[in-house]
């Protein structure tokens, strides 16, 4: 294994919570993250929550000397959020707009407005082409109740699916953001199981940052502590994730987060905390596989593939569940409208032929007519834009739980051939400059 | 260059027209594709306007003995209604969902609903890798007066994005499907030249088809002749397209088409015509290149990456054009808004001081008054629900426009870098496992 190349660069991600007029000291803040990222030079920064292209434009040129490269996704109503500051040149973008993210009527909690997505820009690192990404996920509003868990959980099969399927010509992967979910969660095991992505928290030689690395913490001025209830200390939910490939080697020197204030500054520079991920490149010839390390690799193959089906099995369940609730709601909305539609033919047949319902001496009071008939007319215009909606997110809910039936299956087989297919091994074509990771379409 | 292996792979494509109790003979249809299928035994099948899940599963169901596998790509409203069905196994599928696709309150053209949408499967047929995509981009209403000439450019933009990011780990890329764009339309052209890949009725051995390839015919009783026009016998819009890799030769055998009647039945199929592609792969080893034949490829390069950078500008040009009508529509949602809620306040105003505007002695007629508040209530209401929709359009067009700047700026870089980086050729990684195409995002 000879070494012809390494190279550092230094990943940083930030929930930059830019919400004007409902954030706190907004215009401040931005001011000082600029000057911050002016002033540390991070190789990669990559931004969420930047909500106004007016703050983005601003970013732009505070760090056009710094960091001359830059890329705002667009997507929904009020935009993706999403932007990528850099040093070296972005040669390629692409957004994948995920499918399912929330409700439209839930505008107080206003993800479905944020159009989320997950960016990708391509990079050349050296002689290394990076696929960076950038994402941010449904937020989640109650632990215990939480309606949104379906979509999530989508929102991270899709994440997995977009970074598995675009990545097979890439050297080195890295994702950064807010996956608004912990270590733990299903979400993050599907997207790293799948992905074969490792977390930098857990990786890292260096550490310096928050208890567990915890990027919502209880002592940013920001915080409502209630809501970070039961995790009294904070919860850890950005992540800055990374692999190499078979020619690459990916190590994290050092991480850091910041700790809920800046010196010199009254508060700090959002809810979130920052993240920096110092990554080490090393790009080399793949090694010769040996008998014993094949064998030994496919012994641990098998049980990743184990786990994979267990892990998607359990996605598929929790779809499963949201599937039922989205018919539940488009049946309620039919079953309204229906109602509605009732009301306005029996409203209309009274006034028609008063005679016949209320004698010809009490006519329908007209006041009461036009305030009957908008009634009616607002519920069916309400009810048929939700039936529309539910069945678009039943159709979404149904792809997804389809696609995860077919991987199921795919990994059983897979899992079946293991270990009939163990002499044909090495006539197989390996995952185009890839990590051996549990992800492998073909067998 | 020692072939090791070759794979014949027959693909079929057809836009089913499947809208139920408005396509003729819908049901009819469907018996007869079902019967021809199973007959003909085709490897890959794809089939576009599949609008049932139903209908899917009637096929499914004749299907199950000659085409095992199949997968429904679910999107929209009413579903994206492509359909594969397949003699190999499916490995893996993803769907991409185009952010721009026509207007719901278009609905007598109806292709909002459709979400329209590029599904993508994985087979291994041999030793090969093999990416299948199946799509259908927003049909053409009227040629000279276009209104969605640039979503279905947008639409060919992420198409090619998509193919060319998911792709890098395929040996073989085969795309079929309805793009109703003519051969040489902007947005074929597009997708030809980015993506590298070749269409299988101009590269056949042999063909046997309507004249010209064209699959809207005259000759079809399903077709509207005055809708052809000024094209008199026909236009060409379904394709199967197709790419190998530096690993993999592909190759055309034959091609057809069917011609618009079908022996023993008293009409066609649907009001598209039908292809089959008959496809030969052949993997090698990749050849060694020497340094003549490197500075040709090298001058035919640059060649295809200037007429690329004609291509994006043009489309680009297109996006913008789409962006200002977008900019007008959404400035006229505002103003009618506004002028709803200022008729609005003007109403309750005189309501509630009728001695001030009309005298004591002539209160507001109470139908009136109810009949202009909901008038205003409705005009508000629409209003809100088209300036939404056009921000989210023009946040999409900006998105494309925005990529399409980024990509103009790459490839006019690599440009500049043609006679410089010849040196330097050697050290670069080719993109993985792809025959060299126009494409590459890394210089």
């Amino acid at each position: 294994m000879a070494n012809t190349d390494s190279v550092s660069v230094r990943i940083f991600s930030l929930n930059c919570w830019g919400i004007h007029y409902l954030s706190k000291h907004c215009s401040q803040r931005y001011a000082m993250i600029g000057d911050m990222l002016c002033k540390e030079e991070h190789d990669i920064v990559l931004l969420q929550e930047v909500w106004s292209e007016k703050d983005y434009l601003f970013l732009k040129k505070k760090l056009a000397c710094s960091h001359p490269h830059s890329h705002y996704f667009k997507s929904g109503v009020i935009g993706s959020g999403l932007a990528i500051f850099s040093k070296p040149r972005i040669h390629d973008t692409f957004l994948y707009r995920y499918s399912l993210n929330g409700y439209p009527y839930m505008a107080h909690h206003g993800d479905w407005f944020g159009g989320k997505a997950v960016g990708m820009a391509v990079f050349k690192l050296g002689s290394l082409i990076a696929n960076v990404y950038v994402t941010h996920l449904h937020a989640e509003y109650c632990r215990e109740k939480d309606s949104y868990l379906p979509h999530r959980v989508v929102q991270a099969w899709e994440l997995q699916q977009f970074i598995c399927h675009t990545s097979a010509g890439a050297d080195v992967v890295i994702l950064g953001g807010d996956l608004n979910m912990h270590p733990q969660d299903l979400g993050s095991r599907l997207l790293r199981s799948y992905t074969g992505l490792r977390d930098s928290y857990l990786e890292t030689a260096k550490f310096d940052g928050c208890e567990n690395g915890m990027t919502l913490i209880a002592n940013n001025p920001f915080i409502n502590k209630r809501e970070l209830s039961p995790f009294e200390n904070g919860i850890r939910i950005d992540y800055i994730l990374f692999k190499g490939s078979s020619k690459t080697e990916i190590y994290c020197d050092s991480m850091s987060t910041t700790k809920g204030s800046v010196p010199d500054h009254p508060f700090p520079y959002s809810d979130h905390e920052a993240l920096t991920s110092e990554l080490r490149l090393e790009s080399h010839t793949p090694p010769e596989i040996g008998r014993d390390t094949q064998s030994k690799d496919q012994d641990s193959a098998a049980g990743k593939v184990a786990k994979l089906v267990d892990i998607v099995t359990e996605a598929r369940t929790e779809v499963k569940v949201g599937l039922h609730w989205a018919e539940r709601m488009r049946y309620t909305a039919a079953r309204t409208g229906v109602m509605g539609l009732a009301l306005l033919f029996l409203e209309l047949a009274i006034a028609a032929v008063p005679w016949l319902a209320l004698g010809a001496e009490q006519p329908f009071p007209r006041t009461s007519f036009y305030l009957l008939a908008a009634l009616c007319f607002a519920i069916l215009l309400i009810t048929s834009l939700l039936y529309i909606f539910y069945t678009m997110e039943l159709k979404s809910l149904q792809g997804a739980e389809d696609q995860m039936r077919l991987a199921v299956g795919s990994l059983q087989e897979k899992l079946r051939g293991f270990p009939l297919a163990q002499p044909h091994k090495a006539m197989r074509r390996p995952p185009e400059g890839q990590e051996p990771s549990a992800f492998d379409p073909v067998e």
